[in-house]
């Protein structure tokens, strides 16, 4: 028998597009928008102990009776499989099938659960994402990223499944921790510096007002990292190149916050990685402008660390950073700046490799001596 | 504040396609081809226990190291979550990351997990699939479902991911068992039925040299039933409406497969779960013809049950229908026949809701008496 080969196309996907509501007070009118929109689905609502303890899984439900599941405890802890098949489990016993809408209401911990969960039910069931805290309403709920954590890494396992729609309620800040509420704004930060020099001005003039939780500042903060996060993802939905550009800061970020046992927040890392990518920079002789200085004191004037905590375990960080799932064969890479307001790109690529020596004299510099 | 609307554009998926190879005594080849058209990917192979004791490891192989997961034991049983779990925390400890191309040497269980553990790793790595069973050759190797089971229902969790390419070697089907080999026939009776009546005559004329396992006969088999799924997946990748015919037969088939506890083969369930649509075509009217005495004809020619054994539960099985994937607000769906080549189509639909009443006839009638 000689060998034959039969071909099978895939078509096309179309293109699509959603929606993200961003406005004060808007959450008693989801539940009602999302059904209007899809009135063959039921919903199903993922949240977290934290989330519905500051009354907004109440205030989404308004007295209905909606199947509801409550990640306990709240934060990373939960962003495992396990969870996953908790939610998958207690929607099957509800009789949910493939005409189930999920609604995540929470952080970026819980998009990234209820996201995932959603795009492995059944082969995928539409989500919505309502975003409560800095960090989720700035990066995570946009985009389509979603996972979870194994034993070994963060986001060893995931999909890009893009939400059906997007609910961005500002006054959810409000009943945010002061700590929750800071780190989140090192997406902010990361957004300026990789794109948009004007917005990063904005952020050092308007510090005081956005620790300070004013409505009006905080949709306008919503509304430019929409703006700039839906600009990068439209680009490059799949993160093939140039959506790596938002990993900036969440190389040596992520190996931070897995070494630190999550003690320290996301957001917190970030900050942190961004300071890293910057002394990268400056290694490599890239730097010939005052842009590490500017970053560092806006992270520092909106609460957040800029360096490695002095305890944590370096030869840990390292190896982290060899498992990374943006290394290749082993080699991490990295999002690093032209100037601020702009990535680097050589050759075409929006990630660097850069070699073990630097990265580990970087990790070295990098740790607190207070 | 006023609410504010930012649109997020997903672009379109360009249209790709993979190819299926078809021969006898392939699988030493395999390994270089990917290599040769992946060269930046490292290889992983995923198996079970079975296939690599049949010696079907050692043959792809060739002596190389390279990266393996033996699924163990092989089987539905292992169809769950923890075994995905297993396979990525072994890539993950063996350092691969983004730059994995996974290697599902087996049959539709092995391509199941494997497909679905490549699906979900570090948001997506591409799969090749070496199918070695008829069901695998015929079916589940081709068209991208991946998943696995919940403890409630089947393929609670899944994906679609499409192979980056098929490898059929029509030689691994010699260490097949008898029982596995002719419970995979069933889905060639399945794509004849639903699409291509002489198809159909051809099967009914070969029968018996297919179950001698003639190797130009088996070529001719799998061509036919990969050019069959192809055109099915290429109208409808995701299932939206047409693809559906594949569940042909799979509704009761499932149902039955699972309230087996798994003693009964997949393809053994399709076989009952297509006698069980005739007798629904049957009790709607819709038969004009003899095509439900030639398909089980056919069927028990290919040594193939076409009646539910005596001492399954029927009330777990209708239970099992209510929460089948396939059903819509709790009614089960099957797709049924217009005549013998031609799966029906009314409205647009290819899968019908039938009435619990009619179901309920059904499964009785259907009890093997004995």
């Amino acid at each position: 028998m000689n060998v034959q080969t039969i071909q099978v196309n895939v078509p096309a996907v179309e293109k699509d597009a959603y929606p993200i509501a961003i406005g004060e007070g808007i959450i008693p009118e989801v539940l009602s928008d999302v059904r209007s929109k899809r009135p063959k689905l039921r919903a199903f609502v993922v949240t977290d102990a934290a989330v519905a303890g500051a009354g907004h899984l109440h205030t989404l439900l308004g007295g209905e009776k909606v199947g509801t599941f409550v990640i306990e405890p709240a934060g990373e802890a939960s962003k495992h499989i396990g969870t996953v098949t908790a939610i998958v489990e207690t929607m099957e016993k509800a009789g949910l099938g493939r005409d189930t809408v999920v609604l995540a209401l929470g952080g970026g911990t819980v998009g990234d659960i209820a996201g995932f969960a959603a795009a492995i039910f059944k082969r995928g069931v539409p989500v919505v994402q309502i975003p409560t805290t800095t960090v989720a309403q700035a990066d995570s709920a946009i985009g389509g990223k979603t996972g979870v954590d194994s034993l070994i890494s963060k986001n060893a396992y995931g999909v890009f499944w893009h939400p059906a729609a997007v609910y961005i309620d500002v006054r959810t800040l409000t009943t945010l921790d002061e700590r929750q509420y800071r780190a989140g704004l090192a997406e902010s930060v990361k957004h300026a510096a990789i794109l948009d020099a004007e917005y990063f001005e904005w952020l050092e003039t308007h510090a005081e007002t956005i620790l300070k939780r004013d409505m009006q500042v905080l949709g306008r903060l919503a509304s430019m990292n929409c703006t700039i996060k839906a600009s990068v993802v439209e680009e490059d939905p799949t993160e093939k190149n140039k959506r790596r550009i938002l990993n900036y800061g969440h190389t040596i970020g992520h190996a931070v916050e897995s070494a630190s046992g999550y003690e320290l927040l996301h957001g917190e890392c970030v900050a942190i990685g961004m300071a890293a990518a910057g002394q990268i920079e400056t290694e490599l002789g890239l730097v010939g402008d005052n842009r590490l200085e500017r970053i560092e004191s806006l992270l520092k004037g909106l609460g957040l660390p800029t360096r490695i905590p002095a305890d944590l375990p370096s030869a840990r960080l390292i190896d982290l950073l060899r498992t990374d799932k943006k290394a290749m064969a082993g080699r991490p890479r990295f999002v690093l700046l032209e100037r601020l307001g702009m990535a680097l790109c050589r050759d075409g690529q929006w990630a660097h490799e850069v070699s073990e020596d630097t990265v580990r004299k970087v990790v070295k510099q990098m740790l607190d001596k207070q």
